[in-house]
């Protein structure tokens, strides 16, 4: 194999003449061989455009002419377009503060650049991966700018696959609106409502999330691009400084903004933790309603048996025919696969110390995951789930009107007093609230109907107390 | 010692004869003896206005009379000016999502009321926990209603004493703009900055952190109050579910609004999950910030020592006249212990089951938990720490003169390569950056003292590249 | 008031001259006010013990005349038995490493000495806080020895409640032998089993949990007692250090050791996050269990409604009769409670920094806090729920049989493919596997019952394949 | 392509036909799409030896007859060696409790049978992914069995790489025995030691560690393998049941046994929690001792710069020479990491519900994970870092000879009221401690070089006090 020379402040190393990395990424493969997995790509599809704005910034200010711009926007876009075939990158978990990932970024650019430009690999003296692909730019400023950018990104199709969850739940509530069921607290039978009740509930709680997901971008429009090691800019010129977000927000076409204070916005990652907290709350409704979904499909006979989720593969060699919920169960791992990363990121950004936090890329890792988990978990969950769910009419039916809790929707024609007398002797007759109201002569089937049908249980409260 | 006898649906119990208490709180006294703590007072607090806008609507409505209700109201007043003699209250992680404290109150007030009234406790048929103080009500909405009333008075509070520190580090700010110091990234000396840039960053970041405690009452401010045991209003008059919230709207001049969705406001508590969230962004900021006091005034000799924290107390019998940075570990540990009430929060919220979430006593304590401990601190922080803090100017001068550092104040005057030499060959010799300069007629030392001032420091990036 | 005049090194401070504390607590006090709670008593038992044994070590080395020993053994005695009335303490969560809780326990024993014998609070030239009580120690060793001391107490009795825990459900497991359910897995129905099988595998689950908390002991008996401020035992007499183990080993008759390596001992807390962690797996199988009891007393009518609780209190206002699982609610919070404390512990015990750990109270709190729950739940859990729990055997058997699961029960007849065949044919029939398989001829009634009696069920496997 | 047809209970489907997966790995593939990453190789590998001991009994039982079981056994022995080439296989976070799992090993190993037998992918009447791979077994007794033998395997790796460590440390403890520096409670100033007792510390928490880890075997060796289902072995022949687990300990030499329990071991995961809190234990004495190393390392100039570590990459391309400590920031990313998994596993374990968890695939997931990064960051930390450690002796001994906490080395001579005004008056005259003493004659030159030397710091106390 033909070998290049290429060198650093620690010395020289050999690098594959044709490798698109060179020697910073080299050294970051030896020293953090095997830790927690590959980058997310995500983060290194923006960091493509984190360079371009860099890029085109220093070419309007001429310190990068058109020729070598051209090449190196064309290489920018490779990346962020996920066509650039990648060399091995350093590991997900590395040291430093991301300076591994970003080093890797600027040689795959600037080799790929060289080639474009029908040079070499290594001819760093034409375009270099440190004093043109990264000039004005640290690893501190550029990679939580492309961490945000990369976020922002995620979000959006969060926000799109979960809003489509929402729909799909609501669908339901419509179809479903004419089923009366048994609303239970605490697992105890409560009181009388509709299966559609049930899926409003559920779209609602995941339309709120959607418009968390949504506000998000709030939270990482501000981005410290410009700021370089600390936040003051050292070593950027200062027209850059002024230019670079700018030109970021012109290409990504999102709502990116320069910190006001880049120092402060170098070194506390709050933003983060907050953003890792919403998406912990999509997590909790995620696990709470496809908890619910197990519960209600639970059985199909010792269970409450009131759902039926689509049948999505066999679930057992001993049981013949037992099928389980098992997009459902994915789900909620997801769930809480998500709390878990925020543990960790919570733990990563509290220990931040001065002027830099040293553990971004654990950050970017879960960050990212957890976006990753949850998008692949709302879309699944939609279409190998809540587009197939269906209800059994009966047994919804058979569990309200079999438990005494379904004298509730009488308590405005009796009262409190007379309900619980009703519930009790019909408990201890081993009769149903209706045989009991009917043989009694407390009320007509007609009435009994009208008393509990879907419409009086989805009526909020009772329209006039009884005297 | 005088009783009277109490009953409920699982029979009788004798209570003592004046206690405002009854029989449900006995029971929930003896289920539940001491797990967990008292019920946090915000909690009961929010209760009396919560019972004072349901006792209203139901006066409005006719079905309190204007004396009973004079009555209600002033218990009302009483519990939440937090000046009404409280009996035992069961205890904080009390099973039944909520309803031994709701029972409580409604015990309590109506028992006061009693009293005010020249009546002896006990006379139900007079007024009545159950059918009086709760009428139209549910613990499962009261609850929750009183829950989020009482935490976004804590907000309002938490927003006040985090401004204020926030205040206090932007008046160092300006203070210690004129002291140059080495800023530091991975622990690593790395660029000169100012000390007034280290408070400007603290107090930014805690100017997020009030900005996001502000914004918590927007995640708040819905409530389900009006829908009872599940959210389909069973067991209330229309007209009080569409008053209820009005009226505790104007009671308390917060931004209350009944939930749209009822159902979904009563079973699913992602909002929870967030306000955690943003609290545990300020828990990050608070322990990242006050570990970085505590790191920049280590020492005093074999630290960084470039800060000085009032002193507040004698640190050991072994070491003469050694004295520790207690409050900033105080801050510290209000930021973990938040964290961990966050993961408890989380843990309940996503274990909620169909209707109900039956952990909202461990919700609502560990939510209000945090908001006491993180005030607590953030006042502390503020008037026993950041208002006293010094500088040890000279400590801070000596600090970055005496770092290689300091070179990449004259980045832009000799450009990367260069200054590396510099760097190289003064460490070989011995040599500070400034006499390495100086001796070899690179800089004079009006121009040194130039390059490395703190307005040079603070300025953002260079003015022009060198050529 | 009168008033006494103390003095430490920040100045002097007026003392209400019979207080017990002295002026470090005044400081405390006025530095930490209101943060986190109150110190857990056992740790100011424990600390009894603890100087005790330094002051029986410092008498035998003829540091402390026999008078003012006895006087001292006296106080540290009732501190222990918890009959010393205590002044207000410094919070729970002080900075300071807990230097707060020394000196407040120094103070509180040496006035309570001064005492004893007859003698004003604050004569401390005769017994003094520091140069007596404090004798050859210093927070450092103190105060994480009368932790790990307060543990092992704390371990004996949680043994004991889980192992009557475990003891309740192992007595039930014999009452329930003969009832035979569903069994199911991922909620779906799967196969038979005996009632008495889950509540054996209930309490073995707490025995595994018992055995663990006892092995908390040697997890936690090697103290760091005579290491002083970082364990080179600097200041100590090193007869006292080589003594002071063993004394308090004979007092407290608990299996303390010192350690080998005291500076390690003194800085690392990897100990107290592997009890934490035991705690953890206790709260994780409670609320497992307890959830399960939840599910399986779920209904009355519209759950599986397979087990009956002691009933414990009203559960409702507005459904007539409703009775919650109080007692499991309450002990399932319990679990989530310790796992959020232990999140805290976790964080703290990693942000350790050199040679000591300064958040040591954060960890004392949530440590014994985390016993005093688990210690509450499960005494509760016993008294309150698992003696009185019944099961409904018609519920089970209806369960059961009314499932196709219960075709499992001849796999060794008749084999999976026809077994399979059966089930669905019974489904589509809509008859029970009971129905089917006699109508059908393919077995008798008798033999039916003999497959699925609960001997069947509880038999290991088959014991002859079917040829 | 060629296709072969494969049939399940919810139909056909077309499957490439020379592929070693089949239909239930195919609707696995599609349920599951991009949930989480891989299945971890650790698992797959310890899965051929659970089939094998399968295999292996049922052979000797007869139920498969000698050339089916040699290639099976081969199959087996390929998937454990790691040397079988696998087909895509389901993903990490799989719904179905890890019966997606267990039906691709069951099909990988059918089909590579069949092909050692010369026959076609999907010859299942030759030998069976269920009737043969599968036979008497479950996903629910396999699974567990599986992970709890990765994870012994992982644990032996990882004890081997933490013992490694912590003899690298022991080594440095040698080496600098002779290096007096100043010790740091609170990171303030506290009393002399030595360096190697800072090492000594390190390398017995890391051989606590090793010890805690070397007993995980024993929380793991209890499996419920015979169990199947639910633990009652429905469907398995009892000669199976007790011949498995005995099967499987011989062939992987691992001290595995069968629980007495099935039922209990197939249902709660308190040992995993356990297991999990020992490796977070690990975890978080890694953070702590290279953040240690962190600080001890910062500078070169403005920190603590007594330690310098093996410079591994080049650090910033703003700050010339800057180098950073890359490998002790991954090593604290790592424990984060792990931290966050212990968090996942505690929620899936407390989520488990009645006779099975199903989220073990997450459970599994994260704890082999914990386990792979813990291994890869130990053997780092050894070879990148420990091994190349050195330290500045001149700066250690400037520390604490310029620091007043050296006076404490005095208190033996001086007792602590003359300390504390030496301390003060040198304080005041800008002395050092030795200038102080020296100049007014309180000891020569000889007796401060004595009384701070590595020996006299390293003494446990003090011989004798002083009168």
């Amino acid at each position: 194999m033909n070998y290049r020379t290429e060198k650093d402040s620690l010395g020289e190393k050999q690098i594959p003449a044709d490798s698109l990395s060179g020697i910073h990424t080299a050294r970051a493969l030896e020293n953090f061989a095997g830790i927690g997995g590959d980058i997310n790509p995500r983060l290194l599809k923006a960091y493509g455009f984190v360079k371009l704005a860099c890029a085109s910034v220093n070419h309007s200010l001429d310190y990068l002419d058109g020729k070598k711009f051209a090449a190196v926007e064309q290489a920018c876009r490779e990346l962020s377009d996920g066509i650039l075939e990648l060399p091995p990158s350093p590991a997900a978990l590395q040291g430093g503060a991301g300076t591994s990932t970003n080093m890797y970024v600027n040689e795959v650019l600037a080799n790929r650049a060289l080639n474009i430009l029908g040079l070499p690999c290594g001819k760093y003296d034409k375009i270099s991966p440190l004093d043109d692909i990264n000039l004005h730019q640290s690893t501190n400023d550029t990679y939580p700018t492309a961490l945000k950018t990369a976020a922002i990104f995620a979000s959006i199709e969060l926000e799109q696959s979960v809003s489509e969850l929402a729909d799909s739940f609501q669908e339901s509530e419509r179809i479903f609106s004419e089923i009366i069921k048994l609303g239970r607290t605490q697992l105890q039978d409560a009181v009388p409502m509709t299966l559609g009740q049930s899926f409003g509930a559920w779209a609602e709680a995941f339309s709120k999330d959607r418009w968390r997901i949504y506000k998000c971008k709030e939270r990482l429009r501000v981005i410290n691009l410009g700021g370089t090691a600390t936040g003051t800019g050292a070593g950027a010129d200062r027209r850059f400084i002024f230019a670079a977000s700018d030109e970021l927000r012109k290409i990504t076409g999102l709502p990116l903004a320069r910190a006001e204070n880049l120092v402060q916005a170098t070194q506390n990652l709050d933003e983060i933790v907050e953003v890792s907290g919403i998406l912990k709350a999509l997590a909790s409704n995620m696990f709470k309603i496809f908890s619910d979904i197990r519960l209600l499909s639970s059985g199909p006979e010792g269970g409450l048996g009131e759902l039926q989720l689509p049948q999505k593969q066999a679930g057992s060699s001993v049981m013949p025919g037992k099928i389980n919920p098992v997009i459902a169960e994915m789900v909620c791992q997801a769930g809480i696969d998500a709390i878990g990363k925020d543990s960790a990121i919570t733990a990563a950004a509290m220990s931040g110390q001065l002027e830099l936090n040293a553990f971004m890329p654990l950050i970017a890792d879960n960050l990212l995951g957890m976006f990753d988990n949850l998008i692949t978990a709302s879309q699944l969950a939609k279409s190998m789930l809540a587009e197939g769910i269906s209800a059994d009419r009966d047994r919804c039916e058979r569990n309200i009107h079999s438990s005494t809790a379904v004298i509730t929707a009488f308590l405005p024609m009796f009262g409190y007093e007379k309900c619980s007398e009703i519930a009790e002797k019909a408990s201890e007759n081993g009769q149903t609230i209706k045989q009991y109201l009917i043989e009694n002569g407390l009320c007509e089937e007609r009435t009994y109907k009208a008393m509990t049908s879907p419409d009086a249980a989805a009526a909020l409260g009772f329209r006039k107390r009884k005297d």
